[in-house]
């Protein structure tokens, strides 16, 4: 059973549906398409506003040009020290923004803090123009930002003439975690600009950059195309998107996802010696494995991955939108009967 | 009708099985599954030579990481003057390439020439540094480049240093036209790295770079990563990919194409008036209609494009892999009666 | 005797004199010293215009620098096929633009046309998006562009939305071959930023952009720090061009190498066999020798570049600020005796 | 009285002189002239082995363009928190690098140490691939990475595939603290390529990378053409560099800043309350002066520059090769009397 990563499972049959119905006959391509045209009111309606939406199909793509319009070269993006956006993505949004600077922040949670934020612009000096801040939601700890702490963050970014970008790779499971609707976590509370992820969600292949500043979408068809993101048949990934945002799909997978994660935060957490790392917010446990436990799992054929920048003996289990919470089960008891 | 394209077109039945084979259970993300393992050895198969495979979702990606892993920023990029690599990408290989000049060279059918480009490398003073050739195959015109053509371009690429891409956008109804393996339409004739298309053919989304020249690849998942282009759910990509290659499955998509083309190609010469401006080699057909045909066709709901790089009244008119026969006969009688 | 280059020639007397007085005692670093104060407000009134200034140490920065700030690195930048920032500079615009694509045009002269440019915007299509002109002045052939032909090509440029830059490595000369004011041939013609050159004419090393549409200053002295061209004692390089625009030095300078060349041209003009290739309206002469007359002069130690992209047997030979009078005359003298 | 960088002084009379001789008469432009060619033998003898030298003006210039050689975009660079290539050039070695990112470390004296590079680089995860180490010798902080240092440094760099670049804005100034010849100080410890400085010690604009790897020097000219950094008249900056390195005016020049550095941080550690902040390897002196002294000091009319990095109520003042020793003495008294 593999809990390493939500993108281990596949497709739900929900959005593979929509790919066969969006199969039929011809239609435009580059995105001229009937679907492509639906997904933007779809998503408008789903925000509470007028949006501009940009589909790409990874959370890389979808992060690098939504930072790229926030930044020019010269610019300074702030992010936190263990951000997708700043260790994951062998430069992406370096490469997508023509050199700009990541700037990583620390803090608890893989959350960054408004304060940390207003210290490090005053002290960037000649390094490089503040110019963007970067926030996961959900974050990489499986934790998620108050309502209030993006509000603070957007304050003092804004003041200084920042963007604030939101890489939404696992975008639902903090909406549903929040219980707050997706306009209030977004450009409510100072989001200028999302990286909106599905595919970590049940999609196949299909992310979206979703625009709330709408001068921020001006170059954003072109940077896709000169990066090599506008898919030819992009219907195929507006069709996904459609689906995804049909009937809550999206918050019942992340709805999903988050219960069988606290399922097996709490099988594991009655396990001695066992300790639960980050509180769980989302989808993600990460958890201090007593000596040879991991190794145990993984022989009785549960895999996940170590996660050691949250410590040694730390893994990392993710429960995505079709994991059977049985198995989550399965491997508490495994665990406790291991150790 | 709709013959705008090769991508108005879907998705073929055997490929989309073949994403629902690979949606069963978990797999591991980012290329590290069976599927994209057995792709490689499939595609070494078919060209009969250890290739490296990079599989990414559009041709754009596919003919920019190509190219850029074949010049430094500094370097000159030979191509003809239509090619989709020059005039269509706004500018995806100067991007990847770190701001690498395409020099576009003039020829009929866009082909380009062996002496010509010698000329071109000889001239290029301190403009750049040449460093890579750039062919299209099947071309921009529907025409296709013989074996013997694109070997005299090979040696003079190889004898001042160059590497040689091809842009394999219709790398099948090339394959086809010319009856030849893909090991002879490739690195036996002096191919370095190839941008294989199958989305043009059928499928979802799927393309691939294929390195022949084996130390290119070096570079490439990283490059692949930095743009954005690394699936996560990579499998899905390979799967369609593998259905492509499996039971002739793209030479008979592209053969169908490439008869379509010409039966169309055949209908409309008999059309007072028309003229057929490319020869017919794969599954493009450039016409020059006499004045008002084009409207009176497209009042009868054929739609096409207008090509004016190939003069006053050209059309383009595209026959794709599922494009029903009796269509093309449609539209050539229609032209007949509307003329 | 060298006739290579302007640039073969070292530094005039007044311009080391204004270095010497700037050495004296302290100062601040990086432009924020009186010098440079003085220089701007000296180049207002030279211009009859509030400039921004940005001092450089080499025609291509210049250039570079003031095309990058004109275009995205998804814009085109149109140019002569021959001119500087095209064919000389491995590609410096395109490095610093982040990748734009200089496409060039055709024309006698080295100079292109309004029409010529009205028909390549049109046909960009998916290339890029039009941002740019450059406009050589005086050419690289040694002829300039008319008041009206300027007015002309700023016409189509500024209507289609782009920037019109200039590159005015031989500026002096060209303002001294029309007989206009600074003005004239800038601003008021409809240029929006220039690259402004000292160091052929006289210079040690000393350029500046110039810029006329103010908004396009905004982020120059970011690119020029990030590009390594912020001299931490700009102080020197503001002094040379203090004393460039000091008592005409600049004027005086360009009619002396004016009328230098103009009489190296009529003295081989008389030589039997020599074509003179292109006007000399500036500081460039090129004649097409006889066969072996360039051999022989070379074997009599005069000094000069073969120029094969004007033609077989065609030489440039360039006249500077200090180029003795009697040397040309020696010159014209040696090939009539050697033809 | 001005201590606020070794650049507010100008241009040493010496060097000023080998300008004016390198005036004289006509020279190949680009660096084909003579003094660049025995540049090139001066420094390989000074550095006791063969080196590529390439002479720039600024000392951003030299880091960015060794820096870039050393890594791809998707590159590594380690360097300090306060190196200047982090923190005060606005993105230079990014831009040059093509993306790459600089990871910063801590340590005391702007110092990185070998185990800290060795933990970082076991850390970089899918961050960017590790790629160099760039050491400022002498550090920002007025100290000098002894021998042993950077052998160490090297020896973690090397181990793991990375090149060792050394930031030598002050290069003179560390050699003379060390007493150790520049070979040992270079590639004897394992520096591979170095940005030398000779502007803060008394050139008008003159740097070069120096080359001991090689092969690194193979793209370096044609970067530095496309960066703008290839000055026509090369000379004038070869000869400033002959100049420096002729009768040990280097050494000399760099002696008298130690010397009076150390004079003035021993002035003012008699003062009360004041605390050197780190020693003075060099020619920077940083005190935390009480409350108000600063101010006093200033409008006394001596300047220099508050350092906030090193905590508050901390200032810097700088001697120069040209500093009047009886003027670090003034403001030592001039501190005792006012504080």
């Amino acid at each position: 059973m593999n809990f390493q990563s939500d993108n281990v499972l596949g497709c739900a049959p929900e959005m593979l549906d929509a790919i066969h119905r969006a199969n039929a006959g011809t239609a435009p391509s580059y995105g001229e398409d009937e679907i492509s045209d639906r997904l933007r009111a779809r998503l408008s309606a789903i925000f509470e506003a007028e949006v501009d939406v940009v589909p790409v199909v990874t959370g890389t793509a979808a992060n690098a040009l939504s930072v790229a319009v926030a930044t020019p070269g010269w610019g300074a993006v702030y992010c936190h020290r263990l951000a997708h956006v700043y260790c994951h993505e062998y430069g992406a949004a370096e490469f997508y923004s023509g050199g700009a600077k990541l700037l990583p922040l620390d803090g608890p949670g893989c959350r960054i803090d408004a304060a940390d934020l207003e210290r490090a612009i005053a002290g960037v000096g000649h390094a490089a123009v503040p110019a963007c801040v970067s926030l996961t939601q959900a974050t990489e700890a499986g934790t998620v930002y108050r309502l209030d702490e993006i509000r603070a963050i957007a304050e003092v970014a804004h003041r200084h003439g920042l963007i604030v970008q939101m890489d939404g790779a696992r975008f639902a499971n903090a909406v549903v975690s929040l219980n707050v609707s997706p306009a209030d976590l977004t450009w409510r509370a100072g989001i200028d600009i999302l990286a909106l992820g599905a595919t970590k969600n049940g999609a196949l292949a299909a992310e979206a950059v979703v625009v709330f500043k709408r001068e921020l979408a001006r170059t954003l068809p072109l940077r896709r195309t000169r990066g090599g993101h506008l898919l030819s048949k992009t219907r195929f990934i507006a069709a996904q998107l459609e689906a995804y945002f049909t009937d809550d799909l999206w918050l019942r997978h992340a709805r999903a996802a988050n219960t069988t994660a606290a399922r097996l935060g709490a099988g594991l957490a009655r396990v001695p010696g066992v300790r639960i790392v980050h509180p769980i917010d989302a989808n993600l446990v990460f958890a201090e494995l007593p000596p040879g436990l991991a190794t145990a799992l993984r022989e009785a054929d549960y895999l996940f991955f170590d996660w050691p920048k949250f410590g040694p003996n730390v893994v990392r289990l993710v429960a995505g939108f079709a994991t059977d919470p049985a198995t989550v089960d399965a491997l508490a008891a495994a665990a406790a009967r291991l150790v």
